[in-house]
């Protein structure tokens, strides 16, 4: 068998063929199923790009109202699962505890045994709406605040906001998270995603591989980076510090700064173009524009001195915050988002399935070493 | 950026260097850190094979004995977590529940925070002692039965038969258990440890990786084959069925015969070889060889007729079963192996980290397709 080499980190390899997501690094373009980025964020919300993910097109009108209705028939969780979340320790990281809590949803799923395309358009609608249920849970549940039920009248950014603060949020906080949400709900082949395909590759279930998703969702180089990036703004303002000055403090450390650069593009994320602006509207609205002040003057300087540009996660991370969301939610946050990417890829995987399984370049010790009995070691 | 096109599944495609696992699928060779698995499999046992994989060489006599003891210190689990298991309803998927619980066990883990080398092969310690004592009590408690204290004297193995069963395994039950933990330490890039390879490479976490993994390891195109070997052999015993004819039957509905055939070897399975042996010993010494006569007839006709060869799980059916476990504990025993391997990947993976993040090739509606607006659908 013929082994063919790739590079590190399986950079531009196509991994499978995908429907999905429309991605030219090069020229800065996203897009779901073909429909550009900007028009979604632009025209459409999180349901509809939902619907558009999972079915491949736009839905009618009564297409998506019965599609908006399923979603919010699902804003529920079994008492089991909010005891659950209850015992978890004060100290958890939210990450590690939706990730456990995701696992254990499989064990209270009317359907956990069965892995036909039916069934796992259903275990997606009950995802999507569980997980935003769940960051919202938690989130008090830490906080010693009751927990808050859902209402199934809100849009599903209006209900999380809801349900995360006990407020029904205003118009422009619910369009500001529901463009959030459009830009984060899916990226082709991200680590997360992919690890999701793989798990579901194996025929193990759709909660098998939304758990591995989550868990890579959390690392650092990976939807972990928008904490990272707001963890530097904080900082610099608690230091009353030079935004600039301070990344250049960072530069000569060699660390890395967060939000920028990015596997896939070479020119700016088409993302962060609408962060960007979001972030600065809403710190306009709220009378706290410093977030974003800050975020500009690092942005500038990272663009000119380095040539790389802001990613998704880097005006997140400011607009989260304004959003009244705890820095350790920015990440759960975008699994809100992406829990409707990565059930789209796996039902995708499922439809033309075949076991993803590579091969290692072999580099250790040279075969046959001998078996070195104990007495001569 | 250029993109290289992979065949489906990755089949062939080397991910990434790794010096863990020696794999020639033309020859049927398989070797940890370069020593042959039949060396192996005869001389060596689970514990020393552990400390193979995770330090790269064979231990001194002192070295495998504090090894030893620090894998023993470690059969412990907090109160919280054997609470979580008697809360897990009794129809669950064991599968389910130690993938939950693996995710469960960061958030008391001491050490959850931290990333670093010498955190993470403690906490491999810890996973690999854990796995084992979760598998053995979910087990105990959804029987209905007290959870058995470990008894840190004994091997991995027997200690692992000792708490699942309440008695001391005999020699042969505690070598044949042992040697299967070895024969499933480590497989190269298989689906369950590369997932956790993709998870650990965000820099996300051990917990996080592990949890990915075993609902890899869940899917019947992984480790779920071993119970659908088993359920085979059930069905025919129980129908007084002929083994051959069974079979026949199963290959005119196009039906694939479990525990046949292999991405990677193209001849015997080595592992095939060695499980042979101990499900007909094993079958011969406890009085019930009747598992391994109907496996041995399955394998025949299978490879006579389909020209394809029994894989390391087709014979751990029967052996399992003849060690007294249940098989829906077949997988989940897998794990109590495999973990070793898993554990072994992610630290080489963080040793040498980059992103595993490849591209899709893009097979949907033509960009860019216009939006839509909804009264124009």
């Amino acid at each position: 068998m013929a082994i063919t080499d790739s590079p590190k980190g399986l950079e531009g390899v196509t991994a499978a063929n995908s429907s999905i997501c429309y991605i030219d690094g090069d020229q800065g373009v996203l897009a779901y199923r073909g429909i550009d980025i900007h028009e979604l964020a632009t025209h459409s919300n999180f349901e509809e790009c939902c619907y558009l993910l999972w079915f491949g097109r736009l839905p009618t009108r009564p297409e998506l109202q019965e599609f908006k209705l399923s979603l919010a028939r699902e804003r529920k969780l079994d008492a089991s699962i909010i005891s659950l979340l209850r015992q978890a320790p004060k100290h958890a990281l939210p990450m590690d505890v939706l990730r456990t809590i995701v696992s254990a949803l499989s064990l209270y799923d009317p359907e956990e045994k069965v892995n036909d395309a039916e069934a796992n358009l259903r275990k997606s609608t009950r995802l999507t709406s569980q997980v935003a249920y769940i960051v919202a849970a938690y989130d008090r549940i830490r906080k010693g605040k009751p927990v808050i039920e859902p209402d199934r009248t809100l849009s599903h950014a209006a209900n999380f906001l809801y349900q995360l603060n006990g407020q029904v949020p205003s118009e422009t906080a619910e369009r500001a998270l529901d463009i959030a949400l459009i830009l984060h709900a899916d990226h082709e082949f991200n680590a997360s995603t992919f690890a999701a395909r793989v798990v579901a590759a194996t025929l193990s279930d759709m909660h098998s591989a939304i758990t591995a998703a989550i868990g890579a969702l959390k690392g650092p180089l990976h939807g972990g980076a928008n904490e990272a990036v707001f963890r530097i703004l904080e900082a610099v303002e608690s230091a009353g510090a030079d935004p600039v000055e301070y990344v250049q403090g960072m530069l000569a450390q060699k660390k890395k700064i967060p939000g920028f650069g990015h596997r896939v593009y070479h020119t700016e994320d088409p993302r962060a173009t609408h962060l960007r602006t979001m972030s600065r509207d809403l710190g306009n609205s709220s009378g706290v524009p410093k977030w974003f002040e800050i975020s500009r003057k690092i942005e500038e300087f990272v663009v000119g001195e380095k040539r790389l540009n802001a990613n998704v996660d880097f005006y997140s991370a400011s607009t989260y915050h304004t959003l009244g969301i705890d820095i350790d939610l920015f990440t759960p946050v975008f699994a809100v988002s992406r829990i409707s990417g990565w059930t789209a890829h796996v039902m995708e995987q499922l439809s033309d399935n075949r076991l993803i399984r590579p091969r290692a370049e072999y580099q250790g010790p040279i075969y046959p070493t001998k078996y070195t009995p104990m007495g001569q070691r």
